[in-house]
């Protein structure tokens, strides 16, 4: 908060690299939203360091974020934005300005949410840097349900877990799962290791036409303003594909979050789902998630 | 012209759907590379309008794109817009402050190009603004290459004709070809209607999961500050596919444009070759580009 007081911060870089970089678009959604002059940007790192945006200088805060610190190209990012004289914090292990350590557990357990995960680091962030530049007062609301983010991630698996097998069950010889989200749960749906992720507004403008009977998707709906898209997409899939799942935020108990925060906080919650069905799908499958023909094991 | 010296603008919105969202990215990679002061993004329209940037007000520029004007999301998005105060310029057809027409023409043919075209069109808004805001030098350089694209077109033309007819005889059985790219041609990717655009940073983060002996891969090369992120994927691709087809803007005669532009007009080039592989593929199979199931034969 202090290094935010000391300087002019007039933009804001998300950089981070595949599943990293997925955890940011919660955070440009909130700053998209939020925030009156400050304007927020997601790039990939390396596409970062060589676009070499010109509005990266001192007035930019870059924040950046790498699973265990392994990504070099992220390393490099922050290298490089502490060149140009931006203010750079990193999640975990990236050497910055400064270091934040988030905490990380394997998907479906109960230590798999906190405060301190690396979505919520993100978010307090954000919307700390509102809190001191524009005197923006969710801040508070932010912090008191992100204290009982966990909570509702374990009325969420009561929920959830049973339905995620069942469905493991049903897909497990699909080759191709579609994720479909908007807004804040974009990033959520990008995630999803077993395909492509479509944006629920661009699909009308052409993706749409890969749909067939035998097609199937996870549709993912929260509860940020963007909601009328997926639902535009609810409403459309059914009649061409009976393999459509649908998680929404709206059917989970969310009653320990602040109303006004439930919209941002959803990606965090589908996610924690979305999650469950990954491990449940790579137990049906006998074949870890962690499984890779490249990734850490070839030359790239 | 006169409209941009009029107002301050700070904030530019690039908004589209689909083919014209992807004519938008060169101009954001311009903007982001170019301008001092105002940052520039892309959107999807209906996203634009439900994610109500709070940024978006009277010192924003608002350039939307749609083909024919037959994208109700798009018309919506430009009154959206005006209705914040914000400046708005639209190509062709669509209700807003200034229209601009601009040629459209079957892919192939000679009249596909010409300082009208809707890229040209973009870039000559964007820098425009530059120039007359942050007093950019660039902008004459660019109208003098825009004038002489059309003979880069020509000789592109004779190189790739054959080429892209060759292409299409060897993949026309297949069912998925990926394309990838970086900067600014990551826009053009994203147009190939047979598959997923992958960006050519996030590809060694994920997605470069799917590359198999027999998956197909369509890589373009542009000359702008992220080659080398397509230039790695060159790298990778061959050791694990045999499939990759490399467009390559610099072994293309482009000497009719000015050197410091060839890396923003190089998306243009390359749309014009991949253009010629999408109609040279529809031939083979028989299946015409406009074929479509949905869209604009079922409600949606």
């Amino acid at each position: 908060m202090k290094a935010y007081e000391e300087r002019e911060i007039k933009r804001v870089f998300l950089v981070a690299c595949g599943g990293s970089s997925a955890l940011m678009y919660p955070s440009k959604y909130l700053l998209d939203h939020e925030a009156e002059t400050i304007t927020a940007e997601v790039y990939s790192s390396n596409e970062f360091i060589h676009r070499n945006p010109k509005t990266l200088n001192e007035q930019a805060l870059v924040i950046l974020c790498s699973h265990k610190g392994k990504t070099p190209e992220t390393t490099e990012a922050a290298k490089f934005a502490k060149s140009k004289g931006a203010l750079t914090v990193a999640l975990m292990y990236v050497e910055s300005d400064f270091t934040v350590n988030y905490s990380w557990a394997p998907a479906g357990t109960k230590e798999q949410y906190s405060e301190i995960m690396n979505y919520a680091v993100l978010y307090r962030l954000s919307l700390g840097l509102l809190y001191v530049k524009e005197g923006n007062k969710k801040y508070e609301k932010l912090l008191n349900s992100l204290n009982n983010l966990g909570t509702s991630f374990e009325k969420a698996k009561v929920e959830y877990e049973e339905v995620a097998r069942e469905y493991a069950k049903s897909v497990k010889e699909e080759e191709v799962i579609y994720t479909m989200a908007s807004g804040a749960n974009f990033g959520v749906a990008y995630t999803w290791i077993h395909s492509h992720a479509i944006h629920a507004g661009e699909f009308f403008h052409g993706p749409f036409e890969i749909v067939d009977k035998n097609v199937p998707f996870i549709l993912l709906k929260g509860l940020d303003e963007t909601r009328p898209l997926e639902e535009r997409a609810e409403t459309f899939l059914p009649q061409y594909t009976d393999k459509v799942h649908v998680l929404d935020a709206a059917k989970l108990d969310l009653s320990d979050l602040d109303e006004e925060m439930r919209g941002y906080l959803a990606p965090m919650v589908l996610n924690y789902i979305l999650r469950l069905h990954a491990v449940a799908l790579a137990e049906e499958r006998n074949h870890p998630l962690e499984t890779r023909r490249y990734m850490f094991k070839v030359p790239y």
